[in-house]
């Protein structure tokens, strides 16, 4: 019963190969997200986390993740301080390099444009943080649903346009010594479709939002080069990636386009 | 290494409980579906295969439902003859009850309305069998996406109207001695959205499908109605269940309608 | 601009089809659980809302649910009284049933079996209640995740036997007067498997857990009819839905038990 | 009616941004698939299908995409022949480059060890090429199950290890005059594991399995290092891209171990 537990990843690897990321993937756990103008909010998390190991290490200390990850979620910082839980990582794994994504829902409150009637929205989300020696980098990561309207069917018919929803992805990497809140990120993006969309709409905001898609016609192209405009703009933010997806209303399939830049 | 292997399956089971369903799931296969008018189509399908397991043994023999699974397959069957495989079943795992379900993609033949333009369009469809003893009930299943046009912001609004892509989801039983194709169900269900989709639309075409949508503007409950007054117009239908959810293009949820009824 | 904004939905119908199920879906909000021995836990769910609709009707006001579920979010009860939600959405909605259903992750703290070692793990919940006129009817679901090792390969080999973490799903509808916990109906869960999962495990409680799965080899057969006889054992459980679902670690496929009973 | 349909499309455009990738995502389409030793497989195919846009075009052609994507498939070359497919879209939309990525099931026969009992396996596998004027680009993917047994659960437990079912993707690009099978990468992922996966063991098999796996212990970080070494010993691989991720089967999270290299 006291046999001797020999640490089998602490051996000697001989086959020369150091591997870039070793670690874990798909925890699920709370995280605490600052809100803009608000309290925290509490979210579920899916998280991947992982450590570069060395060519002469046959294994990483996988419970140590989990553990790290525990601690910071137990003083009510996971999420807040990414840059220090690499560094926790980067220590406890004695590691070169550390590199962390959380994956969350985070519900942000809208109101209506014309009744003002409110509720809360909820946008897919991602922080993704990576620590090489000292050298931080940090990637905030949020999907926008909006209406795209066609310009061509509106040209075309001589009434109506097909509509749809669409998905706008961005990511952003900039400067680490200023913030960027995710309701801004989400409110750019919102910005830049045919009409945002709303959790609650009374009848005089549908007469709205459907009269103001039809006076805003875009394609992906349209809102791609639009989102891309206003992150130009933003003079903190470094590089992005950008897509934007419309789940066609005509079609069984989406009309697509992409963007990555370094600025 | 000549040891007996024991079949521990086969052993007494004394917890006195009968198991309605024990077997194979996500088993990712090929099937063969005969088409209306055409040649056969070859798709990749996975099955859920089971029977019932008496309260006196441990567990059913797994292997055994890949390897008529394969069997059928190998002869160019399976798909074909669903009560033929059930029977078979049913009588290598000596049980009284056998069921089957196959999901898979199923790409029928579509020309734009105006152009002509032919292409094809993949649609989700299920076959699902049950033998219990000698008695076998078929289910059909097909998921159909249209456009559907909200009445409420066509009426409202002084131009336009909201729009987006709906999914019909049907599934029926009907008398085991009749056939029904999949291509009438996906027809019927595609006549019952504001508008069918095509994979490919030229201008005159897109012109045509927006034009159409405006003129024939339905809530999912109209679409549902129209549905189920077709479904019942067939008599050899015994029961159906069906749901249509339209992914809002002015919400980032979904309407949502559901019926299901033994005629 | 003042256009006066007509009811469509407030429309006869001629149809003559009632609708079982018209309403919402997908809609994302957070909701408050109520934890066994400590403070509620927010977390975010996905919605399902619906009311019946008489023949006569052309539509549901499909704004009404989202403002239910938002009043309810907003004075803290969303998730908490499941019947009030329901007789506050009958009313609203002038319906004579109403459904509704959450989907969500709970997360439970869980310690090592020997180094004590502490943290949460997340568990995929459901609150689903139906209301027909005044009688009310209320599902509760959990999946669970286990261990299970196949005891027909330990039985077979000369040493080691395959095993994989496998999905237990329980759903149970109870005397609406008593109470039963996520936590209790998933510490049954667990206590039938091969051995239950940890989200932290340091070296001596690796061992505990390998050691423990051999020592208590479990088919998908054995696991459901182990969580039924303790289903049955709780008197307040009036019908249940159970499956087992192992995702295999020498197959591609899972190996499947299902089973559905009113006691 | 004979209204004239003007090109929204080829309007100019002022914002000064060109885009990278413009088109089609998520088209359903069957694709043929050349086998080795073996005549050719027609499967379901998932494409993404984009070009360059310069900046002073309003809009690409979406409906081109469809026409080509169905022109090749009606001539039963959709999956054969990449690069040319590309050009035709290049010439076509009139762009500077041109991209597609297939995802497909592939279904491979496999035979058990020892028994010999024979049936399929579906592998999700990819094709992905990028022409960039005359410089063309081709991607080949698997993933690919298999078994891993845990070295360090197998070295502290007094009997038995952990093992699960582990999944391996390899994106790899080579010499574009040169052919790699999917068979061929699927076999040196196989070889990679614990133990492989088969669709059909009897008894004997399964016997066969368990010991090997339990021979052959291997991390995560020891799968990824041997099909990195493996995939280094094709001289005609330019650079490649795994991943292995293990469903732990005494967590609720992934092992998860990643590279990215060229050679």
């Amino acid at each position: 019963m006291t046999k001797f537990l020999k640490d089998i990843q602490n051996l000697k690897d001989t086959r020369g190969i150091a591997i870039q990321k070793v670690g874990v993937k798909d925890v699920e756990i709370p995280l605490i997200i600052q809100r803009k103008n608000d309290s925290d909010q509490i979210v579920s998390a899916k998280a991947r986390m992982s450590v570069s190991l060395p060519q002469n290490y046959k294994g990483t200390h996988m419970s140590r993740f989990m553990e790290v990850l525990d601690e910071w979620r137990a003083k009510n910082l996971l999420g807040v301080d990414i840059k220090g839980i690499l560094k926790d990582v980067q220590q406890k794994l004695n590691a070169q390099s550390a590199h962390v994504r959380f994956n969350f829902k985070y519900f942000v409150k809208k109101e209506a444009p014309i009744s003002k009637a409110q509720s809360v929205m909820g946008y897919d989300c991602s922080f993704e943080g990576n620590l090489q020696k000292d050298e931080y980098n940090f990637l905030l990561g949020v999907k926008v649903p909006v209406t795209t309207l066609c310009p061509c069917s509106k040209e075309i018919s001589n009434y109506s346009a097909h509509n749809q929803r669409a998905l706008i992805k961005i990511i952003i990497n900039y400067d680490e010594n200023q913030h960027i809140w995710l309701e801004d990120l989400i409110k750019l993006a919102e910005s830049c479709g045919s009409c945002e969309l709303y959790p609650i709409l009374k009848r005089e905001d549908e007469k709205y939002v459907t009269e103001k898609a039809y006076d805003n016609p875009k394609f992906v192209e349209d809102v791609i080069r639009d989102v891309i405009l206003k992150l130009k703009e933003n003079k903190i933010i470094k590089s992005f990636e950008v897509e934007c997806e419309a789940f066609e209303s005509i079609h069984n399939h989406s009309a697509w386009a992409y963007q990555k830049e370094t600025i």
